[in-house]
């Protein structure tokens, strides 16, 4: 581990003679940056440091209270084949928290346990502005002062930065990534623009506590006939789509194409291209821009 | 695909002029053997055939209808990683049914779909007595006649057929395999001896009910640290134990050995090795043998 982790801080472009250049500095304390340190120390990487902009696992602490992972935690087989959940050789919440489908909050204290446990050399509150290659190695130009380093891994995730900009009036919903928890969400007439995992996982717990839904996508992801996660629904998000109240209290619009929404004397109006209008006093919820 | 399936049915030890010799012989159409028989076919074995005593999944049919795989089904990545309910490349209860964790039956009807699906050479309700290699080949004996193969693969599972003589009395304990629905169980008051996957199942459906229940094991499967499947629980079943009704109504014995088992009077007496008696007037539960 290096001894010396401080920043250079003066914000000079080259360090001076005591500043330390890391070997290796990873952006991002997530699921990736925490994963990717792990396997610097297996390959016997020492001088280096995990730099986050805010805490380990800051991403899935802000997830909706009662969103899980969709993929489930299972020590699968005994030659070690690991589950997608997993981030580093041997480690998976499905051993130290013996949880399948960890919600954000457990998922995060998993990572911040991981971390103690690795002692990953760790600087937390840490917001990278720049990163420029001068004379050979980069410098990267923090809120902390001025970080050196040969190698940069940039393992910032992009759940805290939903693209909003989607069509006319967007900006008008509210994006799913900002919701702390379904249960605080007012209101009884949601409409919900994309329906791949978020918006699923946003219609069930709506509709679970007795919620009008519509859920919009512009596909039919619940139809895809595919194996591929990156495409089809999850296995779980399917059983959850044929629980009694999401059948009952969710109306799929497949192959819905949203062209604005509008807020009109505190009328929220869905308008799609093929010229329908959904309207609702609650604000709608955007779980599409990832 | 062979076109003359017919036994010899004579009860001769030779195949006559006009008897089939199969490449394969798979006796047991359950996981195992209808995945055996779909990798024959992928790789161009033709001449071959599948028999059950049976139906094709009867094993699972005979489940317990509340019971559940432990391991989840899931399309787990996009290389094509299988879960470990899936028999064949690119099969998975996840895929064609859409079901994380599958009962019983949900799985006999997904092995049935892939026979009918792949169209394996299948013949039920043929009960193999004996087995003999003679003249270079194997003779089968079954209650359909003889069959002859160069080559046999033994793919009958143990569930049917659980050693139930496992300490003095043991006979007088319902075996878990042997219970339709744990539903239908009549009394209050449960002694399961076995805590391993099943008898955790058990466990937890009985007290979800409200029924309590006393679980013995000689181990405590439950603080194994491994993940090896086949020592440590699942964490569904860890899971399950958390549920507050699991919490409330069900008495873990860790390390507590079974001598014997009695029945005076209608009470039914569990005695261990350290010397202690449990007593209920219900049936006790046999989760062991397998």
């Amino acid at each position: 581990m290096p001894t010396d982790t401080e920043g250079h801080g003066d914000g000079e472009s080259a360090p001076s003679g005591n500043s330390h250049i890391y070997d290796v500095i990873v952006v991002g304390a997530g699921a990736a940056g925490v994963g990717v340190s792990i396997a610097l120390i297996h390959a016997g990487v020492e001088n280096f440091l995990i730099v986050d902009r805010d805490t380990v696992g800051a991403s899935f602490d802000s997830w909706p209270a009662e969103t899980r992972f969709i993929t489930p935690s299972f020590p699968s087989n005994s030659i070690g084949m690991l589950d997608l959940n997993s981030i580093a050789i041997g480690v998976s919440p499905a051993y130290s928290m013996k949880i399948e489908h960890p919600t954000g909050p457990e998922f995060a204290q998993h990572l911040r346990d991981i971390a103690e446990y690795f002692e990953l050399p760790l600087q937390e509150n840490t917001d990278v502005k720049t990163i420029e290659k001068k004379e050979g190695f980069f410098h990267l130009e923090t809120n902390q002062g001025t970080l050196f380093a040969n190698n940069v891994i940039w393992s910032a995730g992009e759940y805290q930065y939903p693209c909003t900009d989607v069509f006319t009036g967007s900006e008008l919903c509210r994006h799913t990534a900002t919701v702390p928890s379904y249960a605080e969400l007012e209101g009884d007439d949601f409409l919900i623009i994309g329906g791949y995992e978020s918006g699923v996982d946003a219609a069930y717990h709506l509709s679970n506590r007795n919620k009008k839904v519509r859920l919009f996508d512009l596909n039919a992801p619940w139809d895809a006939a595919t194996s591929d996660p990156s495409v089809a629904l999850s296995t779980y998000s399917f059983e959850r789509m044929r629980n009694p109240k999401f059948e009952e209290n969710t109306e799929l619009y497949p192959e819905t194409i949203v062209n604005s929404v509008t807020l009109t004397d505190g009328i929220y109006e869905v308008n799609t291209e093929d010229g329908q209008i959904f309207q609702s006093k609650v604000q709608p919820l955007l779980a599409a821009g990832f």
